[in-house]
């Protein structure tokens, strides 16, 4: 306990890493470290991201956030060589013709500020990607509860990158900067101290303003100026241990690879008429959404649903990907909308955990008690990782505003807890 | 699992009485069965409580339930002739004169709405309880932070009762209708079938609609068309297998007993000039707000705090009290206000659980998947409980209003999760 850094960042997932890059980027002369428990940056739920993008939201706060974060990510890529291997395969959204009726006036307002899209109609559907649209007379599809597919929604600025080389970029920069990372370094607890320390046994009491002064690690204890936690699903239960309510919760995610081995699989993955890929986009069913994504460099599909009730809030180290659910449950409905698929099994698979913000799924960005949070992001946090490491940069520096890749100001509160302003999204996988 | 019931109540705590005895009230034909993991009621948090209750908040919502909760109260004592041992020894909330003076506009929209309070200025405050009312000159007063004490709130509409009292009452009147109850029984998990089982393996499925449709406990497992969760402090963990978010956490609360045993603290106790009880009222400190009650069937003070950061959220069967937390906690900043208590120590404590709504601190009444959640009262459960329990029962019915007793309506969903809607509480302990 000899060292105090100015700041330690717990976490080297993208969030963590975009928060320490911007806040060392911002403030060279602080001392920032980083611990991750894992032994390598990026190694947890942030490597086991479908790596998708999209800038097409309803809700202003997360265009702004994809927005200025996949610019920034194209001209790390387009300016400074950076290699993300950005895919612009776009994103098709299915949707029953009730569903899309609902929905137009949205799309409409979307419209007007400025997002593209382009509608496939139903026809344009079944030729382009052999999509079934009718499900009459299929009583399992009725049973199931499946609504058909009528219209697709076209998003060309959406795509996938490379998650290790953004992960490579952020960490390699930060150390350059002069930044640390310290690995397998696992937080157990944040210390947490009397403002003006007495001696008192058992202090901090509620009197004393008790703030939190850094970290309790399996190497040591580590001091800090301020801490930012960043640690993803593991942030509530560290959370709990102080009685700071964050509204974050783990929930597991699982991706199954199926190889295109057959012609009609690699005619679907292939598909053209959509983006400049020439392939088809990251593919969105109508109810319930499962969903795929095109993974041309292994010729497959990786093929996903988040399902909620009842799958279980649950902190695992490991994940484990389950073959019943591809069987049981992501099949079943797979091959009622793409027959392509029958018979068709993962040579693949892999689960993670999403750090859901059960109140509005959008990120969190607060300061409480000389503690940073940051993350909640559930699901999207690769895409708007760049805006929320800017965010809580400009949180640390105790500035009203954050400026975002391209100019735009972000106001810093909308994102924490006591003056939280967020437009609900509309558009959710 | 031959006999299915058509509701199950978790939980024979004051709201899972509560919302039995409703519920089989209102519906005699339907068989109801509360199960409770300890061998008696209300033998959990609800006989860790105060036991007190007022009838004097801000939010319409909380003055709605604590009135017409106290009204029944009232009338099962007065006309029904069942002892809750009412003792209406009022409330007293201090205040320094900044903070009242920011007060006063909300006391007005109370007075206003018929609410009834008192001020009592600083010499009167002196004069009646012997309350030091300046920290000129006291240098640890200041480093605690301590507010001064200059003005009086004195709220008649308030006081306590005897909880045994009231939770024999729901339980004996519930049997006697012909519920049951089972003891002993701790529910593990919760039973989640599809809508159409189909044997499938690991089923439920996410398109299989999947339901709750009973309990798994330790003496096996218990069918019920209805399953109502009323565990308090116990019930997140119960939805978190499931994936559901109530956004209750458990905090521990203590409680000191201090003997009056000087003259001075006898006078203090039996402080003449509020209720008619001739004690003094609960009191409420201005900063940090101490709060004790005059607990005159044993002459004593029941003295606590609700410490927040960084105490943990921590679920516990047995919570303990610490003597550290009454030796440098709440004595320290207890004697700076009132040095009659100068050397007393505590003759006995005890410690339960909150169970918390982190979102607004007002009850949850919501229904999802086949099943109903009632809880997260935030300590306030004896003073809302006959209306929660109404509100629950309405819910069970799929009413959209409840009658409270009284005859005033509530709109069911106001306390749900999709369509709440509360006026956030400004008189807050």
């Amino acid at each position: 306990m000899t060292t105090e850094y100015d700041v330690v960042v717990v976490g080297a997932g993208i969030l963590g890493l975009a928060t320490a890059y911007h806040i060392k980027r911002e403030n060279p002369d602080k001392e920032v470290l980083v611990v991750e428990k894992r032994s390598a940056a990026g190694q947890g739920n942030t490597a086991k991201s479908a790596a998708m993008f999209r800038c097409f939201f309803y809700s202003n706060i997360n265009l702004l956030l994809t927005s200025s974060t996949v610019d920034f990510y194209q001209h790390l890529q387009e300016e400074l060589n950076v290699d993300l291997k950005i895919r612009w395969t776009g994103y098709l959204w299915l949707f029953s013709r009730e569903k899309y009726e609902k929905i137009r006036p949205v799309l409409a307002e979307m419209s007007k500020m400025g997002l593209e899209y382009k509608i496939y109609e139903t026809e344009e559907l079944e030729n382009t990607i052999g999509i079934k649209t009718c499900f009459e007379g299929d009583e399992e599809a009725k049973l199931m509860g499946l609504e058909e597919a009528h219209v697709g929604i076209f998003i060309p600025k959406a795509g996938s990158l490379d998650v290790d080389a953004l992960v490579n970029f952020y960490a390699s920069k930060f150390v350059e900067m002069g930044g640390k990372i310290q690995f397998s370094t696992e937080v157990k607890s944040l210390i947490v101290e009397p403002e003006h320390p007495l001696g008192i046994p058992g202090e901090p009491y509620f009197w004393q303003n008790p703030i939190v002064r850094g970290i309790h690690t399996n190497n040591g204890s580590i001091r800090a100026k301020t801490t930012v936690l960043a640690a993803g699903a593991w942030i509530p239960t560290l959370l709990d241990q102080l009685g700071i309510e964050c509204y974050i919760k783990p929930k597991k995610r699982q991706i199954f690879c199926v190889k295109a081995s057959t012609e009609q699989l690699r005619k679907l993955l292939y598909a053209k008429d959509f983006g400049p890929e020439g392939c088809i986009p990251f593919t969105i069913l109508p109810k319930p959404s499962v969903y795929f994504k095109p993974a041309i460099e292994e010729e497959a599909f990786w093929i996903s649903y988040g399902d909620e009730f009842p799958r279980a809030f649950l902190l695992e180290e490991e994940p484990q990907p389950e073959e019943n659910f591809y069987e049981y449950g992501i099949y079943q409905v797979l091959v009622k909308y793409f027959p392509q698929f029958m018979g068709q099994k993962p040579y693949s698979a892999f689960a993670g955990l999403y750090a859901i913000n059960t109140l509005d799924g959008q990120p969190l960005i607060f300061k409480e008690n000389g503690l940073i949070v940051v993350g909640g992001a559930s699901g999207s946090g690769i895409m708007k990782a760049d805006a929320i490491g800017r965010i809580a940069a400009a949180l640390y520096r105790e500035e009203k505003y954050a400026e975002l890749f391209g100019g735009k100001k972000f106001r810093v509160s909308d994102l924490g807890l006591k003056k939280r302003r967020i437009t609900p999204e509309k558009f959710i996988i």
